[in-house]
């Protein structure tokens, strides 16, 4: 048992394309950091919640729910006061939701030393998730193990680390504008035809192939959306000129992180990630809309203690 | 140009579980031969369709059919004579017409010396595919490159070959009933619904991970179909009890190999090959089914010249 303890988990991309609630991709330099501190009474007490819109209430409280998810599989009861730094936009499809999430999830595991796998400690993290975001994990288990990560069911938990690309650059760019996680689900179909299903499996399943075999050009081509891409891509005026800009200036494949607004490129010729960015936000200026954009690495490393 | 050429091709399972129209599996062993022969005037005449219910109509038989879209494609017009040699059985969901139409492209190929690339080559078959199954290149693709392969797209042609599992066996075994491939179509779903849908591209993506980790756990697990081996079943008494049955005997999998009604199940443990196919076979056995098994390597190879 410590006094204190404190981890950090990235962004991610979830909805990796075709990938809709099963494809993640972690994304280095912003996250979230949690610290916990023994304190007094009994149960999670929230110092910080991060941002001024964030709850106090730790039943509400993304990284607080997941702390008492694990501090409850482990019986742990004592008192413990909660910050959240917040390095993640709240909304926007950069896994904000879901990087506070796990580094709650892992900072009470240390506090409390009790490693835990990471199969229970996305269990711990998808109370939260589920809560705010919706029950799915493909933002939560890259920001967890860092990388690329393919969520093949929850129940039981079975999500699997892939190698990632050698190379690849991601280009994040936020658009001012916004659009609910609740409405951009909803214009998610009921139900989709045969062929779009399995169009839908075979791009996935090579993108994962392009993934494991370092071929980033079949992991580009395969980045192709049937589903949600089509029907949120109204909601976001400027995202299909973005993603033809980008695409026409060398990025291997561009469409929507998480339920968006944020769209993302990916390239593996460093050279050319300046000018996507550049083309992308000149794209969005033409429709209108302002807009922000950030180069990264992929974080292949996850949820860390500070 | 040649005299003559001839080219094996194996047969294959298709639809490897979740991975329906997209995902085939080469079986060693039997499969079809064709023999090309320079003969007099111009197009191609059966000399021997192989089989005394096969049609020896050019335009209807389906060797012909992929040697002639050869021919097409690179302008050759003279006369030939075809024979077929036919290892595989006619229906059942081993790949027999699959194998046929690979044979007949590649041997066309080998006559002519033209070296057109897989793609091509696949896009030919698919010709003859088309006429007698469905337009679905599941079976082509492992019957033409070996080992197990990822079809990602029809148009363009993108079949993906992917390492196997070390040490997979798989356990073939036919049962004496019929059920034809445009009846095992005609119960598919013509919509599934979105969590099926996601739930599917996800084994499929896994089954192509655990294959390129060499991870043979995880591609059994993820070997797991909810659209059309539940629809199928119905039509295939015996199956539900064998796919059990070899499950308790230590398969990592069971399905229904392409259409059926052929089923496989697959190990990595080469000591349980033989208790599962006679667990199977007394399944089946068990409710009035008589059923023959036959145990497989995957053949890596592909189709050749012989």
């Amino acid at each position: 048992m410590r006094q204190t303890a404190s981890a950090f988990a990235p962004g991610s991309i979830g909805n990796v394309g075709p990938g809709l609630d099963i494809l993640g991709l972690a994304v280095a330099g912003r996250g979230d950091t949690v610290t916990l501190t023994l304190g007094d009474g009994g149960g999670i007490v929230v110092a910080d919640p991060g941002h001024r819109e964030l709850p106090t209430n730790p039943r509400r409280h993304t990284a607080a729910i997941a702390a008492q998810a694990v501090f409850a599989t482990i019986g742990f009861t004592s008192g413990v006061s909660l910050r959240l730094q917040k390095g993640l936009p709240l909304s926007g499809g950069q896994g904000g939701s879901a990087a506070s999430a796990v580094a709650g999830a892992v900072a009470a595991d240390h506090l409390c030393d009790a490693r835990l796998d990471a199969a229970t400690l996305l269990q711990c993290a998808l109370t939260a998730e589920d809560a705010v975001a919706g029950r799915h994990a493909d933002n939560l288990a890259p920001s967890l193990l860092g990388g690329l990560v393919l969520v093949r069911s929850l129940e039981p938990m079975d999500a699997i680390r892939l190698p990632v690309p050698m190379g690849l650059r991601i280009i994040l760019v936020h658009p001012n504008q916004q659009l609910h996680t609740r409405d951009a689900r909803r214009v998610l179909p009921g139900s989709v035809a045969l062929g779009v299903a399995l169009a839908q499996a075979a791009n996935v399943a090579a993108m994962v192939a392009g993934a494991c075999l370092d071929d980033a050009a079949l992991f580009g081509r395969a980045l192709d959306d049937r589903i949600a891409e089509p029907a949120r891509a109204g909601l976001l005026p400027g995202f299909t000129a973005a993603k033809r800009a980008a695409l026409d200036a060398g990025a291997i494949a561009c469409s929507i992180s998480g339920a968006g607004p944020t769209a993302f490129a990916l390239t593996v010729d460093d050279g050319t990630a300046a000018s996507i960015a550049h083309a992308m936000v000149t794209a969005y200026a033409a429709e209108g809309v302002a807009a922000e954009a950030r180069i990264a690495d992929v974080d292949l490393q996850g949820a860390r203690i500070v």
